[in-house]
């Protein structure tokens, strides 16, 4: 998970498009699906005057456009449906936080999506306006999270046909948060390898910058985490019309979901700090155990040699020299010595 | 305590049945209990069609269902009582965290049951609808747990065959609750275990694990705990006909129970995270005592042993090795040094 | 302080009296004081009944129980005034944390006793009832801490025998919390007395224990007293005619108390862990005393014994060996070096 | 800053005025100025009711109390004004925390006066009592945090004489909180200087004392200015006539200066922590430096040891012993193994 | 980033402008812009009086003073648009937190700039006054900081010459704002540095006090910025005409950019103290390193001398001694020795 840049570029002006996210090779695609309960259409283009032409009254359409680095089209249908001019220029500013605003005529929703991508984990920023028979979906790059609900629509599968437009997004957010999901098993399993890999290979300085990497991705998740509960909570409450009755229910269905998950990402953030405690004591205790060695080799063996440094010293005048098995005697001492210093070792708990 | 997987499967449609948890062995089984001041009745079946044909509407029926696999027959229940698609899917959806949701016609309660099982604690989700006059409680599999409810409706001990479905909800909550006290006593003897064991074995790896596996239980126990008080509380402030005010006193009897139980959740979460510090010092004071030993034999010994070598080497005019008594004058210096250290190192305290 | 048993024996029927306490062994007694401005009596008793003979309509009665075990004499107490069987269940359960419960005619509180017994806290459940002209006090054992408050209304000093039965319950409040403040002057005692040890003393596991069982000791402490400043602040608040105005004074200056309690609590609970912190330091700088004996002593005396054993070899063509000055040339150098590296050490501080 | 006395005498009285401060010996002073806009006049008395006679309703009193010990004059003091009797408790009590308290007639109001003597940091008590042309304040000691507000009083310096009684009060409120400042400004010039003598003295216990020191006395600083974020919040909103809406401006501005010294407080706090965790790292970089020594010392010459070892027996036949230069080239590979050592500690930065 | 002196000069008299700034040598320079859609005017000078005659009644009028030292000149600016006297002490007094002001005729902002110089990062005292067609700035010392806008309202690009004063103190706070990504910007290229070279460098003390230095940095960037977002919370909120209703939608862009870079400052911070850790675990890695030489060194040498030492001795009967072939049976002993202890300590991964 890379650093995001901040979250707009310095001293422009207020209310200009600049995109600043760093995908900007993906180039932008609109993807509109016009539907109702016996209707279903979809359609692909890269103009949005093209798109226009297929937008039906009767029918809700959801239009989602890919790359958002072609600030000229959004713009475009940012003007057909009169959208503010900060609503636009939160759009493409990929470093803008999870959000609600509630204008008289839409809903403007910023969400992050997390998923996996060559073992990392990618952080896409997702913008949705909710109008009553529209709903328009911005996407960094063309994933396929929103895939399973145009499944469903295709299909016909569910309810999601026969529903208005809050109910797509309901639909939408769900996906996203489905994706979280995901995201924080895998933290959990990562915890656990670090975990296991403590205790198994050497200590070495990977292991603490892994865990300084997971520490440092669990609080980016949480950063686009926690925001969308505020998100879910006022779309809860919200009563301007634009959330039926019925879809309030499948919403605090969504609440409870992002709870559960800013629940786990809080347990997983005790355990990750608890890793470097535990870092800290593998490490002390292989130190113990490499002092242990030292102290046993050393403790033994420097009196028997101090012993044998004695009747290697050229006095004239020294007796034990001269007495036939004062070598053998010695030599039976030092037998001795070392089976009681071993024997004292053990006796500590150190063998 | 397994880590649980992922609260739903993901991308499925919402409002869907899918059975999530662990045990789908268990085959599903009804009890049903039918009773009032005069009457009770009790009934097994595995269908729920059968079942319907005990309920009587003058008294109260308590619908248990063990095992939650066979997701037909607890849709047959759910349809019988028009239960809400969501409540539907949360009901088999092991992963859903405590709460309680209010219907027109019935409540709608999740808890978890924790229990001990082989060493470990085991988390059960349990659910509970609770209407006018039924109570539906719905668990992973069939447990003893509400047993003692079930003995004093049969022998109608105390208060609860006179009362309404409500007070029957409270019963089943308190024996829930009641067990969780089992669990946190529990967990109370693990640390003070290990704190005993700190000091008396030799320091390896297994506490440190044991500490942080300690540290996953107390969180996951937390998780199913904390909720259940926001539950608690929600019934005592609840107003609509479906809490009869002689069974308030006893919900705040079950808040007064979960608050103590929180208390001293985060007690020995505290207490946990304490024993990391004490394992640290124990092997820091351990190896203190390591390093005393080498030092003191290592002081004592590598300077008398240069006194050795020095007369051990072969200059050929050496005073000191012709004259007479040199050898004995030198062994004395070396026991006066030897002497003279050992008082030193007592004296720093290190013997 | 031992850990207490859990709140209720578990799968017991709520509102059932069961004395889940320690001091099994305490003789329940009564103790009668019947007074107003002119009067003053005291009467002692075993039962109940023989008590009631001695109640009079015009004057404030103060119940006192000492000893909790004998359920049946508390329970025809209780039936006398008619409290709520969740109330009876609660006096008797000494696990039951501090709370206030308001009744149409009474007030119940229950309360933690602490207060000092052979070096350690003890901790006693105490229940007050608060009716219009009476007050029932129950303890589990017979301590002597009312004493105060008795003597005062015996001698009629103060305002005491002048105010009503709020008044009464006020002074002993008072009286429990002056005792809180004996325990945590206690506490800061023990503190600074471990503080002190842990310069002076070598350092031993003793302390780590100390100090984990201060840990233990100071959150079981905040366990008993926090809950108070709810109770006291719901005094306050309290509007039904039992708390008279004149008292209110009375009650916020309890709860000043109370306030200036918990904030002492946490300073010592930020010391104590401060504690281990400084603990580590301490044995932090043993270690590097030893290793610096341990690098001193084979630092100087190494290199000192290789010169000697250089010139120990038998090699026969060793050119120095027969040099008439060549033993006192080599003596001088290694004097010499013995200094540099004294002198290098000294410079280094380690000396 | 020494550990204060508990807050009162246990099992005083409720009402009864004792003090429990240290500074017995100081003699009670009363000092009145009696001003207006045009007139200032100032008298010295030791008993009470000489300072009456001089009291004139026309303008504003302040009667300024220096030492509490003698409660007899303290006592006609509060009859005169008709004070609370918890109130005078209050005024002498002075391990009363700050707090603010509002009656008909007056407020009442406990500060902490902090200031430095001898190196340590004193804490004063100081009691206000606002009524509506008059106000009593009570000191421990005759301090001179007042005299600049004399000194305007006096020379009729900026708006203070045309002002009210609650001018007065904040004007002193303002010096008391303006000596906090001098007080958190020491706080930080000895953490810097603890600092920098981290990293320049050899490490002593000396340095874990002293930051447990100051770990302690910011504990007792951060207690006596907290709570007076809360007596001048309620100052603000308070809407009884004694405060006019002139003044409010001012204790807006007094509110900004308290909450500028709270977060400092906190700053501080965090740094002296921290400062726990520096030391830490230093200690164990020296053991490192320590290690680094002896192990470069115990590496080099332990193996050359050993080789003049081998040369040192006395084997008959060893024919490296007759060989003529083998001395020499055993010399040599010794001086190669001395610098090849070298290069590899080098290498691995460890010189 | 210099520790700031305290809020204002102790026992100055409340309301007094006494300028507390450490930029006294900045002289004191306005500059004022006349505008509306049609008109831009700018003018230099260093007396108020000469820049009133340029204020026009129909235009904006923004006032920028640069440098606060001049105490005279701002007195005379705030006694024409009648500022309150706290407001004025306020302007000058840079210790002064970040805080807003409504008054009837005006609003009064206080605000920190930060900004890099000379690898440091400095904190600069903004103060704003909004009245309803003229804004006052105040800002330490003349930066370039405000540039930008300048050049919009110059060359009329945006919206900004079409709007009220709000707007353009809404464009001020926008363009401080972002400055602060620009700071918390290098406060990450900073700890990802410092993280770098922990495992690159050799330990040294350097490292704890740059981590110090970050620590004490970002808590002071914190203190700067965390107040403000209370005031843009208030701006929001506020509704007395001052701020038009069309500006209220880019408040709330400027509150989700505070919120935004206070996550930041709060994720840094907690990367910081992870720093600490990290440190130690990398001192204790190399501490293991550095005893794993040495234990291995002194493993493998040491019993080899000792089998030497007992060669080396002169004992007259020592049979060994005689044989032809004892010196190199040794010699392969020793050797063989030395291979088992290297499998043994490879075997322990230590190699």
């Amino acid at each position: 998970m890379k650093r995001p840049k901040h979250a707009k570029s310095v001293n422009q002006i207020p209310g200009t498009m600049t995109y600043v996210g760093r995908k900007e090779a993906a180039k932008t695609q609109l993807d509109v699906i016009d539907y109702n309960q016996e209707h279903y259409e979809r359609y692909r283009s890269t103009t949005v005057e093209d798109a226009f032409n297929f937008v039906d009254e009767d029918r809700i359409t959801w239009f989602n456009v890919d790359g958002l680095s072609d600030v000229e089209e959004i713009k475009k249908l940012g003007e057909y449906y009169e959208l503010h001019p900060l609503v636009m220029e939160d759009i493409v500013n990929t470093g803008q936080r999870p959000k609600i605003e509630v204008y008289r005529d839409y809903l403007f929703i910023v969400a992050k999506m997390l998923y996996h991508k060559d073992g990392n984990i990618e952080n896409e920023h997702i913008s949705m306006i909710v109008g009553r028979n529209y709903l328009l979906t911005f996407q960094e790059s063309n994933g396929d999270v929103f895939n399973p609900v145009r499944e469903r629509l295709e299909t016909a599968t569910g309810r999601i046909r026969g529903r208005s437009a809050d109910y797509l997004m309901f639909a939408l957010l769900d996906s996203i948060i489905d994706n979280y999901f995901l995201v924080i098993d895998d933290m959990s399993d990562r915890i656990e390898k670090l975990e296991e890999s403590l205790f198994v290979d050497k200590p070495n300085d990977n292991i603490t910058i892994e865990i300084q990497e997971l520490k440092r991705t669990i609080l980016r998740i949480r950063r686009s985490v926690f925001p969308l509960r505020e998100v879910v909570h006022r779309l809860e409450k919200l009563n301007n019309g634009l959330i039926h009755e019925k879809t309030i229910n499948y919403i605090q269905d969504l609440s409870d979901h992002i709870i559960q998950i800013s629940e786990n990402i809080d347990i997983y953030r005790e355990m990750i700090w608890g890793l470097m405690d535990l870092y800290m004591t593998t490490i002390s205790n292989r130190m113990n155990e490499v002092m242990k060695v030292l102290t046993i080799m050393a403790s033994i063996f420097i009196p028997l040699t101090f012993f044998a440094g004695i009747y290697g010293m050229n006095f004239e005048y020294m007796p034990e020299l001269q007495w036939k098995y004062s070598y053998f005697v010695l030599l039976g001492i030092m037998v001795i010595i070392f089976f009681a210093m071993l024997y004292y070792f053990k006796r500590k708990k150190w063998l």
